[in-house]
């Protein structure tokens, strides 16, 4: 089969893989309809990631068939068509019953990671009762690519660590394809108030089209003082980090309330400074969180009855073998105006 | 009146001041019967608290007996004994009806701060009706003074926030008075295992009466690697920073297990580094807050069924008049092996 | 003054009464602009409340202005417009305290029930700075006058106490002001599937545009396997209460799944069956919940940030005089299709 | 092998019946090392549950070895120590993974029940990974015993549905084995006042060495009278129902302060009345429960570590081929003062 090969830092190519077969009862192998690349995937060829080497088939998100299972799998059959969810989970040691599946002792973030992924003809699901959900007859599968990593990732570790609720005023630091994932499943909660702050005017603008209520441009203006302007001077109950270095999480210290909370999604390359000397009184509360992946099944249902439409994240529409074009521009989002492309196969 | 007077840095004294009177309705004037000193007097004495002014009355525990009430305090009659609590409350702004009345638009930590204290012969508490407590005839009134501030301090800032949960591994970060309320609360909540650290052995001892189930001198022995083994490598499920230095947050970053709590109590003077480019995929939440002694009630209930002895925490008596004395004693904590002192009028 | 007075069963009339007067320093008295009629007052003049006596006015709902404070009061001052909340909390008992206002130790409803209301040209508010909020220069007042009941109402008691999540399946039973109420703030936590069950096909109609998924005519056909069918044999999440009587409490036991919440808002007259020899087994919670008004501020910010329309509830406008064709009006509300009417001053 | 085998109503014999094999890949066999009986074995022999046909094996708890796995079993292998949950998980359905496995659509109470259970020499345990936990070596057995059913419902159903706090005041009505355990694990909320009601003076003093701080026999004085005296008239805070019959349920409904919380763990043969007509306003809730046992890893460690002691609760001991004797010890437990028996292999 043809897959997406990483070969070292700035290196990949399409190329002949040999077609993935079930190595352990609970495996299922799904042949790959659609797939999508993530601000993770650019990471990893930057070299960022180390648990990532030379050889291994990128990608952790997409929709497929079910082309064979292993004797202990029951939820599916062959044919099926399935949603893959970007964490694998066993569903049987402690951290899979507590609901935190991102720290299964078997399984995690593992796909394109360290074992090959989903940018391919064909992949290997480890723990596929657990690691993969069924899609109805007519669903509309560009939309659940997007239930793979994305939606999950801005709810669960932006909207409900964050805990927005009803009447809130909450600011989104980063307009990119997870801040605006963010945005989109915040309003499930109706906040009063969403600011979107970003330094790119075309995304600012995209996320108003999505539910933003005020948009602050940090190049043209003081973010700071505009929180506080809009927020008479109490700062935001909810700050979400959706980008991931030292001054966006600075700024999220900076603008939020007594008794509020921030939530990081960012993928952190070196530590931040945490102003105690300040916040030590505030009755603030600082959360972490890679994506469990638990709120897939409530996040289909709001998909299937049009409370959500994932649609919105999609700018670009790609086959899949030509998949290295893809990622020239998807690795361009800014000029061209990309979020997230489809890969289909 | 006599009073313990604060005039700049390392100056105070026992001195004549007016008796205070009711100024609004809702005040009440109380008669000082006990107070004690806290360890942010001592860094007042040492001029790091700078909305204290030359001047001042020190003091922010205690109890007493009501002398005079303002024709809006309705919960209270002259000669009822009272429990003061350190957090002036309103109970009718935006914050107070959150319950976060650390944070109330008229009240919060005022006392012995940017108001006349405790210290002294007779106080005026604004917001009397939700700022005091009823003592019932017969209780222990030194027990009682614990409850002014070290005892919901470390339950709310430390055991709440800290989310502790029976079977819980939990791991309090500094053994002073504040560490010590917390371990006792803590067992509230029924935590398997309760590991205290600390530099000086004998309040690790006093720990382990307290119901430390291990203790870690980090003088003596590595403290990461020892909590690792007792915990299979996991670390904690929640790590209290009861200190409020850089490196005892550190640790506490270095012990926290994925999906663990760090809660932090310290006061701290300057910012530390929080180390997102591990923690960021960990799951973990750090919270900060000033007491609400929203608690008061429930510890009181528990104190007066014999589920909490307060009287644990107190290591000395002295006249009220002899607070000079006192100051030197409390100090010397560690010389002395003093936790907390009773001021007696 | 003018006011609807309260003469026995079936008995009530406009009439002179003296104006009200601050008895206590914590009074207000306002002078009503807008009020309306409640479900809740048809059951007075049906003689269903027994602590309502003879004489008294009538009402728990409305706008006004401040006409007099008393000197405790410092929230508000004479001029200001404010929103009366139909809880009277005193802000500083052990309920109040436990945000449980509506069973405040010197309020909870007392309003047009133990004291004079909001009916007539002038109302006394007890502890106004709890009682009463502000309202910002330029606000809708009608919609307002729906925030001082209903919707805290349909919001606590329904959707709060229902728990109401995203991607739920709930369903309401009533669609009555109450149950509208209900349905207009579910929709806060974005439930998948918000069914709504009544008799009345024009109710059920306004349930539609309100934003109701499916609806059933309990008179046209079998509900119970309607909704089994529409949740493939499960039952619905959250089943509201929204009539108070057996019938409809029996059908919220027979519609509820494994897990699911029975959030009763209706009053009931007489006791009902609660079938455990089914449910023991079933991790069904049910609530009861008389309004707390807890969540007022709330609601506020969302009506100004036009999250919520309560505009819609609204059918019918009067003249405050003109109180009593109003009552007759509101009284045959299924033939007038009345839902919320506004009386204006 | 032998085992206990269920022949209609009253009757039951030590038989032979077929070792049991693994017939799916998650099956364990496991051996018996310790077993004891329920009281719903009594309510199974006296016909009241209709899903236990003529031949069946009953027994849903114990303890034992690992005798052969099926393939897919990666958690356990021959020789461990096992303890069986009596609620069997597949870990894999929709309830499994919100953690309510009494309603697995696999599993659930299956064991003695519509499949054979652990009153014999070996069992076959379906879905082993996620319905066994391995025991540490040098645990005591007898204890672990109690960890398969009665601790977890105790704490499931009664003190967690119950949402026992610090500082509460609750009463537990029923002093039998399930009381009791709810006793021993409410304690680890540190409850101020915890009231014991039964009829039967010898095991409420059990329940006083147990740690309940009031006992209420209600054959010799009003037990609502003497609530309502012990709690100022207001009622207690958490209400746990223990027996499972209507008087029982109304006397919980009768006790309840406003604001509190009715658990219900008692299996209920017919419908109770339910008293809407004064609750509708006292904001109160009510829950049921059959046991999930997600907390038997967290009972496991406070077990481990000294803060809970089953072995409390067993006051028998018989040889397993003796259990038709033990089956009428504990079927006249007020007789023989029986709480829980151990049948050891």
């Amino acid at each position: 089969m043809k897959a997406l090969v990483y070969h070292g830092p700035g290196k990949k190519s399409w190329e002949e893989k040999p077609k993935p077969v079930v190595t352990i009862p609970t495996d299922a192998i799904v042949k790959i309809s659609k797939t999508t690349i993530c601000g993770t995937d650019l990471h990893i060829m930057k070299c960022d990631v180390a648990t990532v080497t030379n050889g291994r088939i990128l990608g952790h998100e997409g929709v497929g068939i079910i082309e064979e299972i292993g004797n202990a799998v029951s939820n599916f059959k062959k044919g099926d068509h399935v949603l893959i969810s970007c964490i694998t989970s066993c569903g049987k040691c402690e951290y899979c019953k507590k609901g935190m599946y991102s720290h299964c002792e078997k399984g995690g973030w593992i796909l394109g990671n360290t074992i090959d992924g989903t940018q391919a003809e064909y992949v290997r699901i480890p723990h596929a009762d657990n690691s993969l959900y069924p899609i109805p007859a007519g669903a509309d599968e560009d939309t659940l690519v997007m239930l793979s990593d994305i939606l999950p990732t801005g709810f669960e570790c932006g909207v409900l660590n964050g805990q927005v609720k009803p009447g809130d005023t909450m600011a989104i630091v980063g307009s990119g394809p997870i801040g605006l994932a963010t945005l989109l499943t915040a309003q499930f909660y109706t906040p009063a108030v969403i600011l979107m702050i970003d330094m790119d005017d075309n995304r600012l603008q995209v996320a108003k089209t999505f539910g933003a209520t005020n948009l602050i441009n940090i190049n043209q203006e003081d973010a700071i003082k505009k929180v506080m302007e809009l927020t008479e001077g109490k700062g935001v109950d909810v700050a979400v980090e959706a980008v991931g270095i030292p001054a966006t999480f600075e700024l999220c210290q900076s603008i939020i309330a007594p008794g509020g909370h921030i939530a990081n999604i960012g993928v952190h390359g070196k530590k931040v400074d945490l102003h105690l000397e300040t916040l030590w009184s505030h009755n603030i509360t600082i959360t972490t969180r890679l994506v469990d992946t638990v709120t897939t099944p409530m996040l289909f249902k709001n998909v299937l009855s049009h409370k959500l439409d994932p649609l919105k994240l999609i700018t670009h529409h790609f086959k899949l073998d030509d998949i290295v074009h893809a990622y020239d521009v998807f690795g361009n989002a800014a000029r061209e105006q990309a979020l997230k492309v489809i890969l289909e196969a």
